[in-house]
């Protein structure tokens, strides 16, 4: 398979560059994983984010180890190493399930092919499936843009929060492909972006994606939201997912609760775009799904100006959940999913 | 009456020093007022923000600009100057009803003594009310405190929103007032903040003022009430009031209606703390209150760090206006306003 190079990713053959999103828009800078510490490390820093990037990212991150460990002449050894890269990877963050998804597809490779194949012949097997991965990635965001884009009509304002654009991505987008596919099938489209505290991912990359497609774009403080729907200036809100448990319960980045609780005040179609790997079939509801509590550094600076002294108590939650009865619609690749979500989600599996 | 000096403003007898609020917590800088063109700028350009303070701050402005034209020997002149600073002070902010408030008192005791007295006798009544509305806000905050405390329980966890503290008045602060006199009277009360982007009086104020009286804080991202909320952390939300319409509903920072419908949804009292003064009985409902629309590099930038390029559409509202129907009550020196408003307002006038 062809490597594979787009905004987000770039996979060498023997290393994964990720463009540095704690930089964006201001600085376009690069971070080369050259092995699958630097591949944890970028997902645990941040360098990377979004659900299906982080799990193309781990699945590189894995064949990466395989690669490094593949002087090993003993297929055990080999196996036992992996399992650590494996371990490693999936320490980096609790919250999206495309991690564990991604790491466990290439695990399941590897151990199916263990007995028959060599080393060498894994490692070449490993690269196949990550690519596979963020291929397939990349057909399943546009098959969501357009299943999601037939709820979108023309002149309709969307607003979404955080990013689930190409950069969350490994193109093109979940919330923000349905948007894109909506524009590319002629539809006049505007988007009102949160722009997300702590990490400004609104603000920093959804507003920067969105320009860059020449799409039109709003930004705004994430406590405007209300007040944007009560003027009636949104017909929907679309977002992303870390994780959505099999009841339709989504986890996805804190604020998002929020925006439910408001959309579901003006009576405001409240969407989540994400694709099946996001859902977590094991886990009942979202009091099942581990929210991960970032550095408090994280709020104590808005971006790089500290806000306020060290001694100040802070509450960090990455995620939030927002119960199924919050959501109009699952978009998915397959189909869009409507309530009763107990009953349409496990149909699917 | 004795000369002013507070948390918030020192009023020197020639000059008004005002904490610069831009600059907390991390620098602490004064300003200067020499005139009343300092003063309209330090308003305008938010030195000095908070409904109450900036009633106080323009009094004060007055104040400079009466001294400013004592040299002249025709009364008339003069009162048509005083004509001029009044307009000038009175096109620094749209929003927060007290600086009119302010403005007409100190016009109205110009004007009731302007036949019988001299320009010197004028300016000496005029500095006395300035100093009078200063002194008088600080009671009225400590009364509302008393009467809002009632309303909390021991133990109690209240969210605020912005800042309507003592750096919000000229001392005590309002919803802060609230919480204040509750520990005082011995209630162990803790606080979440909002950090209320874009300008950060929450983080930046907010918590600085807590903290250094010692109540126990924590700081959140805007984005967060709602999750915090959800998780039962939240017993009561106390927020101030820019202006306050006739049949109760509440003109306040930007995100405050945001958090009056996550209120509403968990089931948590909101409460509205300000003095009669923020009441304007002549505007009838919310839509009759102008809603200022702010520079919107105060977006484009988190303090001081630019978050995204000049070409990117931003929307900055600086308030909004909670419908009175989520409003629990207004706590104000007189008494705890209830529901119906329309009613019970009207019956204070």
């Amino acid at each position: 398979m062809k490597n594979i190079k787009t905004m987000t990713m770039e996979w060498t053959g023997n290393s994964l560059i990720l463009i540095d999103q704690r930089y964006l828009p201001i600085e376009e800078k690069y971070v080369e994983c050259q092995n699958y510490l630097d591949v944890a490390n970028s997902i645990k820093d941040m360098v990377v984010r979004g659900a299906p990037a982080i799990g193309a990212t781990a699945a590189f991150g894995f064949v990466l180890g395989a690669k490094e460990f593949s002087y090993l002449s003993d297929k055990n050894l080999f196996s036992n190493k992996l399992e650590e890269v494996k371990n490693s990877l999936s320490k980096t963050r609790p919250t999206a399930v495309n991690l564990f998804w991604a790491l466990n597809r290439m695990d399941k490779i590897l151990k199916d092919n263990l007995p028959t194949k060599e080393i060498n012949d894994l490692v070449t097997i490993l690269e196949e499936e990550a690519l596979k991965i963020a291929y397939e990635d990349i057909e399943i965001n546009k098959q969501i843009g357009k299943n999601g884009e037939a709820l979108l009509n023309d002149g309709d304002t969307v607003l979404t929060h955080c990013n689930a654009g190409a950069l969350a991505t490994v193109d093109y987008g979940t919330a923000l492909g349905v948007i894109r596919a909506a524009v590319e099938n002629g539809k006049d489209i505007q988007v009102y972006a949160d722009e997300t505290r702590p990490y400004l991912q609104g603000a920093r990359l959804t507003v920067w994606e969105l320009v860059k497609s020449g799409i039109k774009t709003t930004l705004i403080t994430d406590n405007m939201a209300g007040w944007v729907m009560k003027q009636g200036k949104i017909n929907a809100v679309i977002v992303g997912a870390d994780r959505i448990a099999r009841n339709g319960d989504v986890a996805n980045k804190i604020g998002t609760y929020s925006v439910a609780v408001l959309a579901k005040r003006h009576g405001i179609p409240f969407y989540v775009a994400a694709p099946l790997s996001t859902i977590d079939i094991e886990t009942k509801n979202g009091e099942g799904i581990p929210i991960e509590e970032r550095n408090h550094n994280e709020v104590r600076f808005c971006h790089k100006t500290r806000l306020v002294t060290d001694d100040v108590n802070i509450y960090n939650p990455a995620f939030d959940v927002t119960p199924n009865e919050l959501v109009t619609a699952i978009i998915t690749e397959k189909m869009v999913i409507r309530p009763p979500y107990e009953i349409n989600i496990v149909k699917l599996f």
